[in-house]
């Protein structure tokens, strides 16, 4: 029996350059480097890249020696920084290795489009986005594993435009969204492809409107003083846990998608606002609420995410999966279908 | 080394009658049980008390046969009933088994307090909610250990009201709420003393908000379609995992706590509005929330629920601890002290 990683050996990464070595770039690394990958990095601390080190992973602090090395062995670079640094590592990627790959893991995909597009580095671009993330950040809470079964975005405008325009698609493009897939797959998570709009879209509902509930209401929690803070249990912490994220990169993310998280965060204001004039009246109720939340609550949980099954001890994902040969006719509009199904891609 | 149960075993506790054998109340009759308790209890639904049966626990779906059985051998009555049958529950104890020492688990304490006060039952009523739940509810989710390091609100309003007006506690009343006390600790809980009306503001705060949150962001949630599904990770289950309650546990929760309630979620939503105001600005910015948000968090995190050592595999509580002796000179002026603190009480 084949796994789809085996189907995808075809692809097997170049050397893999990682620029970032926090939680989701360091994950990457410690993931490609157990698969037997070669992958080396840059990160601008010098103790989180001493600690790489330590462990035996191949991290510099020279961003400009690291950018050479990758243009000299064709690297696939992977930007893993917050989107308040992509734009100056952009432009060192543009200075010192244009003609490597280029893909991102950063949390909105629009913003680094357009600053990718607007230094002609479009073309060797498939912008990524793995879901999946914890409260800690910095190499020292990188792990192996951290992406298992989780959704990893893989954006495939480029492809779209040229086809909506009736143009090829370019077979190095083509390639290097194969790789991103492949590489998505060598850390154990699978490819969702998406468009930019539909993905900031879709992480404003799910990530971000998230980040700001967490923030507001370990706040509210807090104003109910120490009695609050030791009755606070599960459906607390559970909604909070996020606020414990760095401040600086909650900003990165809900601040470079404000265009899609405001109006998201406008539907739910609305929702709270009808919820909190049915609880004040002569004869407070939440039904509607209740039973409409519990209904998508359901729905959500029945089409997200792996799930386990009862008795197997394997993960079975539940997102329907569509094999796709990048290039082969017809593969663009495959992607668009399977990103309409919130499914995964497997490329062969 | 005494632990803080030896203390407490001058209060062992008389047979203990619990109506309602569902998560809650199913959960305490297995933590009873297993520490050698005498246990048994009413159940509505014929097939939780069959379950309950078949697994050799003692439960009855005769209401009066069981109250007739609390009354012959002066049981403590735990009323573990969501708050709509609770009425009707008193109505039952005040016919058949008005002399029994009565608590309860529900999750607002003014409402039932107003119940029990209404029928002349408050000198033998001690009001209790232990923090502790999940998404899932009936004896079958039912399980031992659903209590450890929670912590268990137990209310002494009685014993504040008697002393505030200068008349003494009644003995029984006393040995009432130390027996409360050793139901907590028993079930591996922390009893944490209040007052119903700081108690039900501050579960509006960390539960009853937290639980409206979930409703209204699986709803914004589903409304992104099968790729916001997709995509949902960590930040988005966590903040929604308590929509997975069943909507009438929901409705009686928040709906008897309206008046605590609506104030809390307006203080939310106010919040959000002003997150909204400076996410929609020219320069869009979380900053303040953000930072005032992670503050609060970790006040909240240092302070809330039990933490595990770093070196030693016990779970340590992080509350305040102050020991009393329930009738003694001054005892009700330290719960009070403890109440501010939100720290547990151990009775001796």
């Amino acid at each position: 029996m084949t796994t789809p990683l085996d189907d995808q050996r075809n692809y097997r990464l170049p050397p893999v350059c990682i620029l970032g070595l926090g939680l989701i770039g360091g994950s990457i690394m410690r993931d490609l480097a157990a698969r037997g990958e070669r992958v080396y990095g840059y990160n601008r601390s010098r103790s989180g890249a001493y600690a790489a080190n330590k462990e035996g992973f191949d991290a510099s602090t020279d961003l400009s020696a690291t950018l050479d090395r990758a243009a000299g062995d064709e690297a696939l670079i992977i930007i893993a920084v917050p989107m308040s640094a992509v734009e100056s590592i952009l432009d060192n990627i543009a200075a010192r290795a244009p003609h490597c790959g280029i893909t991102d893991v950063v949390s909105v995909k629009k913003p680094v489009y357009d600053l990718v597009r607007s230094r002609g580095l479009a073309p060797r671009y498939v912008g990524g986005h793995p879901m999946s993330g914890t409260e800690n950040s910095g190499w020292n809470a990188s792990h192996v594993g951290l992406f298992e079964r989780a959704a990893w975005a893989v954006a495939y405008d480029w492809a779209a435009e040229r086809t909506d325009a009736g143009e090829p698609v370019d077979p190095s493009w083509t390639t290097l969204f194969a790789q991103v897939c492949t590489l998505a797959a060598l850390s154990g998570a699978e490819a969702v492809p998406v468009t930019v709009h539909h993905h900031d879209e879709a992480v404003a509902r799910v990530s971000h409107l998230p980040h700001v509930i967490a923030e507001s209401l370990a706040i509210v929690g807090d104003h109910g003083g120490t009695l609050a803070q030791s009755l606070a249990a599960g459906s607390f912490k559970g909604a909070t846990r996020v606020a414990g994220t760095d401040p600086e990169l909650v900003r990165n993310m809900c601040e470079t998608n404000a265009e899609a998280l405001v109006p998201v965060l406008d539907e739910f204001i609305s929702l709270l606002g009808s919820a909190r004039t049915a609880l004040a009246g002569d004869t407070p109720t939440v039904k509607a609420l209740s039973e409409a939340g519990n209904r998508a609550f359901v729905r959500m949980t029945a089409r997200s995410g792996a799930r386990r099954e009862s008795v197997s001890p394997v993960r079975i994902s539940s997102r329907p999966v569509m094999r796709v040969h990048p290039g082969a006719p017809g593969w663009v509009g495959q992607l668009k279908q399977i990103e309409d199904l919130g499914g995964r891609v497997e490329v062969f």
